[in-house]
């Protein structure tokens, strides 16, 4: 998988959101991070979407509700004809990572919002059906600014998890990406305390993980008794 | 009533749609046509706002499901905090008007559009809801270039009833706007043979309209002795 960050962003070097998320993606192969400024060159940026499966468009929310006038711009220019009556596009993935000013409970019926993430992103889930592309689950990242170093931790990895993972929803594929990487790190680590210290991690999680699908294969067959 | 209609298009001059529209607006008293241009005069587009009591948006669709960029620049650099912190719009109505490349019917679940008008516009109404702004039901104009002479004489009517009418929707609301320009017409007429005739077609309107009023007024009745 190779995905394409399209960051779309008024004041970018100002936001310590953008940042902060930069530095995840930066230590991630396969991910561009790619900052949207005009004028566009039209066929560097087509030559862009066409070596990604996965695209991501990255914006803040509160900016009415929709990204920032440069994306509109980028895909009204960019995702002209050449690009989009071929179906160039057909089969790879669209991803929204939004940041939002309101908590997330503000984003239902009768809320301050009204409305939800979902909804309101609804235009980009149309053009994602439009292209043949595949629409995933958007990541909204709500109030930022207010969040704990330990939501912060979390955010990081759920982050560089969306940008990677191909189910970035599921329990056992999240705990397979962690094992995957601790397996990296220890044959990077130098010092041997570390590395069995690490070891040990790497041990009790797959230990856990088989327990896990062991519990998920049983409650599997007692549904299945269920059904006869 | 005063109505402030916001023109964005990439092509303006090349859209037979925008020009046919700017005369059905310009027919009008208390409308106000408005083509946006960059770069903007921010004080002098948010004392336009203030001073209507209807904002239209109007745009073509086809550009990716949402306005073009020049809107959302416009909404991203006029609609700032000054105006909007201090509810400045409440109260102030909110409609779209906007031209879509295919018919009504792709607009629905299972046809190639997959998603409603109403859903694809979202985040105008959520907008309108956010500014205390009343959100009027949308005027989608589906395939202009193919309608017909008499398809194009009811949407140039439809539009002006749009721009003006209280509730454009209501058809007793909507005979009272013909038996309006009826009489402005038979006052301005000058040939008292063509006055005769506008005025005969003007009392059949009266006596269908009263006829209509009454039947409501039965029906209102019959419902109320229902519910006893």
């Amino acid at each position: 998988m190779k995905t394409l960050v399209i960051v779309a962003h008024p004041q970018l070097a100002n936001s310590s959101t953008e940042s902060f998320l930069k530095a995840a993606a930066d230590d991630e192969n396969n991910v561009m991070w790619h900052e949207l400024k005009a004028p566009f060159n039209i066929s560097q940026e087509q030559e862009l979407l066409k070596s990604a499966t996965r695209i991501i468009f990255q914006f803040p929310m509160y900016y009415w509700y929709s990204a920032p006038a440069i994306l509109k711009q980028w895909l009204d220019e960019v995702w002209n004809s050449q690009l989009t009556s071929s179906y160039l596009l057909k089969g790879r993935e669209l991803g929204i990572v939004t940041t939002v000013a309101h908590p997330a409970s503000a984003f239902q019926p009768g809320a301050s919002q009204e409305y939800t993430i979902a909804e309101i992103l609804r235009p980009y889930q149309v053009l994602a059906h439009a292209m043949g592309m595949k629409y995933l689950p958007a990541l909204p990242i709500y109030q930022f600014a207010q969040q704990s170093e330990e939501e912060r931790q979390l955010l990081f990895i759920q982050y560089q998890q969306y940008l990677t993972l191909d189910n970035f929803l599921h329990f056992s594929d999240q705990t397979q990406w962690f094992i995957d990487r601790l397996n990296t790190k220890i044959a990077r680590e130098v010092d041997p305390l570390q590395q069995v210290k690490l070891e040990q991690l790497l041990s009790l999680l797959q230990d856990q993980q088989e327990e896990l699908d062991d519990l998920h294969t049983s409650i599997g067959w007692l549904r299945e008794k269920e059904d006869d």
